[in-house]
């Protein structure tokens, strides 16, 4: 994102370095593409700035988040070769099965994310990371496999300076309200879709 | 995203494989955040696949954007050591100095923006790379720094099978037309901006 001279004085008592050290709850939700991607976009930042980086992957997915654990694995060793960016945790639930879309129908599913949620409150409250990455923590909450306000409450009030960006559709609503950003991926329908073609007179 | 067992036959007279290798425009717009970062995870994914990558920022861009590029380069890098993902290329116009909001303000910026076009057309007509990053076109594209009907013209008619993201605000509407996904990027107001407390009952 472009970004000029600041212009803006916050007025909030803080100090710009104080300001800096909020903790940004970032939540990444709509029923449009990027929510995902854009969250492992961010994680290359914190990559670079040194940050430790916990990504937890809620739901089973496919092929697509294969190439960004590898990325970002790769990422993690080379920090571990050379000190350079920071070092990469990745925590997924399961292996290998197919996320269904059945609420309820896999229990082992709904176990699976309680168990990374567990996880991850225990690392928020060592203050392990920098980062977290709870990528479509918003399905488990949805379906009742994780207590929202239990959730929401942990994340709140976790100690430090803890970046969290969590990511997922139809994000609850007591989850916006702590929330220090939130960005909504709506899909626009392509013109095509409708059978709209090109205007006439456009030069193309 | 979740992926479940596909169920929809597409019924577009394509094989899997055909449909597989159509290229791909994305387009990621709107005012909200996400737009670059989603691209750049979009690029993780490509790394993976082995895809050469092409990454051209058509404004300069704050400290941020260097932490994506330090990480990017970094699996390039990575790339030529051990043949692991794929190459990664970033072209950035000019360097170092910072983006000024007013279009025309800075003729050295148009030129700049410019010469970047010329190497992305020039790059799509010998097939460089199989993932092209757009970073910021939008923004030459609507101070009339560079001509909509010939980018346009030119990523539609791109030959072979070469995926581009182009990321800004307000996309044009004949880059829209031409996209197959168009994402917008959406602020949702924080629900403390307007002074909004937590909702009594709320049992966190």
């Amino acid at each position: 994102m472009p970004e000029g001279e600041p212009v803006d004085i916050a007025g909030d008592g803080l100090t710009t370095k104080e300001r800096r050290l909020l903790p940004a709850l970032i939540v990444n939700t709509g029923e449009g593409k990027g929510k995902t991607t854009a969250a492992m976009g961010l994680a290359l930042r914190a990559w670079h700035q040194g940050w430790s980086i916990g990504v937890f992957q809620f739901i089973k997915s496919g092929k697509w988040v294969t190439g960004e654990r590898a990325a970002l694995e790769a990422l993690g060793a080379e920090h571990e070769r050379s000190g350079t960016g920071g070092e990469v945790e990745w925590y997924a639930t399961g292996a290998g099965r197919r996320w269904v879309r059945k609420p309820g129908a896999e229990p082992g599913h709904a176990h699976a994310a309680r168990e990374a949620w567990a996880e991850v409150a225990s690392r928020l409250a060592v203050q392990r990371h920098q980062l977290y990455v709870l990528d479509e923590l918003t399905y488990p909450l949805i379906w009742g496999w994780l207590d929202v306000g239990e959730v929401v409450a942990t994340l709140r009030d976790r100690p430090g300076v803890q970046h969290v960006v969590v990511t997922g559709r139809a994000a609850p609503a007591e989850l916006v309200e702590i929330a220090t950003t939130v960005t909504e991926m709506t899909k626009r329908k392509h013109p095509f879709d409708t059978g709209q073609k090109g205007q006439a007179g456009v030069e193309w």
